[in-house]
């Protein structure tokens, strides 16, 4: 596959636009900033990057459902309400004898310090089911988050194996944090054994330097599409975001004005990305959406916000072309 | 080792009083009562029954040690400050590359939902430092928490050893609860043979059923002494305990007049009796002691309450007796 800046992509007709699958869980964040372990109050949101993007594609006005497992408990409970209120199908979301996975985040202005509780999340298993969701969509999503552990590890390798078959645009976000790796692991060789199977990566600089060690952007660009990645997206933050098909390399600015909070800005990119693949416009086009997208969401706090549909987003920051 | 209800116990001169082994964690609580998922709100606190004893029997004024595993990190941090605040010794609190244990509770009328999130506590191991510290101590207390899984349950195990080689009086909580054990394991077989290998045993009515079945208190008791208890307290909630030495059943009445909150008052019954004994009250006497620190706990909301020294409950319960 290539995939060309000023082509969009022809997708086969496909009842789903986009399957994200991995963690869905409970960021328990404190209420305060805390320095001293003092922050007694916390709050309770949805979380989990793939079902973050699901609900950004389905309220920007595409199809996407989640493939994920939860605990039958209350914390999987409140995650599926979350998502059905917005007509996300929830049929592939597992619901399994652990307790239903959840970050908690204390807020710290020198450092934020995640503790992470891992339970039902990795334990999600493979299924015909979810031969039947890959058959009716047209990209499939995931994240390091799953690849981290075993069994969901073995669930994603055979989801890229029946996505590849069945000829979806397999879409991975790089983001590997040593934090959630068994020790002792290497798990910057195995993050590169999965990004010679994917199409499309969007790493930001800190996810290359943890898997490459710190070099340049050329040189980074130059190691996924090395590992056999087709369009490589490498963002830097305030500075934009380099792309390359291997071919081509494009550089692009950011669209933000305004920043409030930076939290899911990278969800926020993905999913303007999708829609503007899935609607039919082309690479470079859907990549200026995943920067209006992003930029929208940089002006509000929270991890997944109201955002408006995909013409909206179009209008507020004159994005060109379409289908 | 036989107790007789009239007289004392004879300790040999050791540095520390009572040491607790086992779960010390985070109770996350929703801040309201909750049937449908909604409660966005949690509040932190001090948990772990062990530790909670701890801290109660240091404040009635005898000196109490806590041996457990905690994790690297803010929630670890926080739960060792408290710990030292009340000059509690924590040099045998371990810090291990697992997160923090954690229960979060949904407050509910119906029936309260908790979910265990097992990180650091079951990863407690035996070390020297454990051996100095039972051997410096009178009295050693652990419940069923850290024998539902490995490798604490070794640890627990050459603890009772220890213990007993040192003549230590050992004293079990035997609140077994199915949820915190492995699936397909006997939890009950295997507490009851830990319940041979130890002196004194506090089952509640509910955790004796879980145990042997529905059966009469009278059996129960029985069950209980069979399997080498040499002295059973079986509480009845309201209807006070019985408890019974072998050779002699004594029933005794609660002291509660006011029930805000039963939370930890389990707890707070065993400290009052620990402190008792260790004040060189008898058995009966420190037994009374036990209601009446619990009748104490129960008109005040937490599971910690800030309990006055036992001379000062001793004159609000116009208890009798002492050295």
């Amino acid at each position: 596959m290539m995939f060309n800046f000023d082509k969009n992509i022809e997708f086969l007709n496909r009842n789903n636009d986009i399957l994200t699958i991995g963690e869905l869980l409970v960021d328990m964040i404190s209420a305060d900033y805390d320095e001293n372990f003092d922050s007694n109050t916390y709050h309770r949101f949805f979380g989990g990057s793939p079902a973050n993007i699901a609900i950004n594609t389905k309220r920007l006005g595409v199809n996407s459902s989640v493939v994920s497992a939860v605990g039958k408990d209350g914390l999987g409970k409140f995650l599926i309400n979350q998502l059905e209120e917005v007509q996300i199908d929830t049929t592939c979301i597992e619901e399994v004898d652990y307790a239903t996975s959840m970050v908690l985040i204390t807020k710290s202005k020198s450092s934020p310090k995640p503790i992470f509780y891992r339970g039902a999340d990795y334990h999600l298993e493979y299924s015909s089911k979810l031969t039947e969701a890959i058959k009716n969509s047209k990209v499939v999503h995931f994240s390091c988050w799953p690849l981290s552990k075993a069994p969901s590890r073995q669930t994603i390798e055979k989801c890229i194996e029946v996505a590849r078959a069945n000829k979806l645009i397999i879409c991975f976000d790089p983001n590997y944090h040593p934090m959630l790796w068994e020790k002792g692991e290497d798990g910057p060789e195995y993050i590169k054994s999965i990004i010679k199977k994917v199409d499309i990566v969007k790493p930001s600089e800190d996810d290359a330097a943890r898997l490459f060690g710190k070099d340049s952007h050329e040189n980074y660009i130059e190691k996924f599409l090395t590992l056999g990645a087709q369009l490589v997206i490498l963002t830097l933050g305030e500075d934009g975001a380099i792309v390359s098909n291997g071919k081509e390399t494009v550089k692009f600015e950011t669209l933000a004005t305004e920043v409030n909070d930076t939290t899911g800005a990278g969800d926020a990119f993905w999913s303007g990305f999708y829609a503007g693949v899935i609607e039919g416009y082309t690479i470079k086009e859907a990549l200026q959406l995943g920067f209006a997208v992003s930029a929208y969401k940089l002006k509000y706090t929270g991890a997944v916000v109201e955002l408006p549909r995909l013409e909206r987003i179009k209008e507020i920051y004159s994005i060109e072309g379409g289908s």
